[in-house]
């Protein structure tokens, strides 16, 4: 019989029932390589005029702006969600609240390399590309219209039009809803009990170690307790922190050793899968030093299994993350 | 420039942003018929033993059990989620909480007709199913470890494994996350106003018109101001109402009339469209009288447009609810 079981940090239900017919459905994933690109690569270099102006550059010292010789490059994305520029005129709208889309939507460019993944990264380059997102968080917050940072990566995307390795940067004047249910969460749960939630997580998931998937001197990857999707992982600070702006440099070094890895691994086991990953860190303005944790969500996209979620958002998982955290603690 | 627009219920930020380049995807809509069945339909009249015993079933009367001659019958499903029998066994598990997945999953099979879908459906067929989901509804709610009700329909459904036209019925000891976020949020506002927040947003919708879809004497279909995907609509009884088995005999006949419009304009506007019809209703054991109002919403199955949304929940949204209302409004 399948099992309801409830996330700590958010109180969501959700149904792990590895007894589900539909289960081989949630091994396989989407195909990757993407189609290849109508035209030239506009993330490219020597194509660096195809893009906005860009923002920052890590490069060769000769280099000079919007010119190629870049490491790893940001620039306003070619279709934002939001703009940086203009005024919110925040206004009711009869019984309803609505505001202009401003907000700051960069790319980063993580590597010069076209074919390549995080999986083939050097390591140095991933560090090039953690440091990227640090120092674009330092700067965003400095923005006081912006209430909260997201940095979004689609590994291997075969939905994606730009097949070059990039990753989203979005500087928000909200907090995303995801993000939010979770900050109440573990405002509730520090409220209780004077502890943070994902503190209480990882102490437990690193002693039983039954879904742990890996650790180093800094992080850990755990399959969460109540995995909505088949592979969920998370990958936190071992030590409570609630700002990825904090991280230290030799954290950093760390971090880009483990993330490599789980791009590797997630390959051996998944064959390679389109995933996503998506940074969950404190927004700007609001105290959540002591209740909050931040941390990657990493998700591979394999098939739907069952057709719930949409609106009611039940969540059913055929994938134990026992399982799950098994099968990927021996490839890592 | 987009719009970050919030659904007063939720509190739930939304970018709805028509300049997106990506908008042409969201008019792509899952391809309908499904494939063939491989072998027999379960749900076909004459295949009665391929399904699990029927829990109760409308037709002719001189008519047996698990036999031909039924209009709408009600079993298992097939793949439950969860299990009638057996204990919850609520435990902890270290820091978490689990209980085994007991529940009831049935479908309700909505006619003989094996190609018939609602666009197509007698008035008649529609009120059957209508009623069979109001005594579904009643019947359930006398098992008390059950907590909420879910009633969700996939209209079109190429992904179903069960192209005969079906829902599904589940008996939750648990609120879905997405329903208590709803519930959570209409709480806080009837705390504050001491009104139904949908009752405000009815009230404003059907003297603005400019969301509105279609009225009749005893409902309203509306696009929802911070509508979180292409052309969804939420259909709601005009009068407050927090619990769907309440619903009066004439307001049946009544929604079955504008069901069927709704599918058949769906058909028009969008060229059959796969999408999600689900019941929202007050959970059973809670007092929500006052503050929560039943509805149904329909969530056409259009491509996903950014990819954002997984865990963070960052909707976006190329078609404006206005505009959606404009072009479903004018084929119904």
């Amino acid at each position: 019989m399948g099992e309801l079981r409830r996330d700590p940090v958010t109180n969501r239900w959700v149904v792990i029932d590895p007894e589900r017919p539909d289960r081989e459905a949630a091994l396989k994933v989407e195909a990757w390589p993407p189609p290849p690109l109508p035209g030239p690569c506009p993330l490219c270099p020597g194509n660096e005029s195809m893009t906005p102006p860009e923002i920052i550059a890590f490069g060769e010292p000769t280099r000079q702006r919007n010119q190629a010789g870049w490491w790893v490059r940001v620039t306003p994305d070619l279709q934002p969600l939001c703009r940086i520029e203009g005024d919110f005129d925040r206004r009711p709208e009869g019984p309803f609240d609505v505001m202009n889309a401003l907000g700051a939507h960069e790319i980063v460019i993580e590597s010069p390399e076209h074919q390549s993944t995080w999986a083939d990264f050097p390591e140095q380059q991933l560090e090039r590309v953690l440091r990227m997102y640090r120092m674009r968080s330092l700067d965003l917050r400095l923005d006081e219209r912006f209430r909260s940072l997201i940095i979004m990566k689609n590994h291997a995307d075969a939905a994606s039009i730009l097949s070059h390795p990039h990753s989203h940067v979005l500087a928000l004047p909200f907090v995303p809803f995801g993000i939010e249910e979770e900050l109440r969460g573990c405002r509730e749960f520090y409220a209780r009990k004077e502890r943070c939630a994902f503190c209480d997580i990882i102490l437990h998931e690193r002693v039983s170690r039954v879904r742990r998937v890996a650790e180093t001197d800094h992080f850990v990857v755990l399959a969460p307790f109540a995995s909505r999707f088949p592979f969920e992982t998370w990958l936190l600070p071992i030590r409570h922190a609630s700002d990825f702006g904090k991280l230290g440099d030799k954290e950093l070094v760390d971090l880009a050793w483990l993330v490599k890895r789980m791009m590797q691994m997630l390959g051996k086991v998944l064959g390679n899968p389109s995933c996503t990953i998506v940074l969950h860190s404190a927004p700007f303005d609001e105290p959540h030093t002591h209740d909050y944790h931040w941390h990657f969500e990493i998700i591979p996209k394999t098939a739907p299994v069952a057709a719930f979620g949409l609106g009611e958002r039940l969540f059913v998982n055929p994938i134990p993350p026992e399982k799950a955290a098994a099968l990927m603690g021996q490839q890592i």
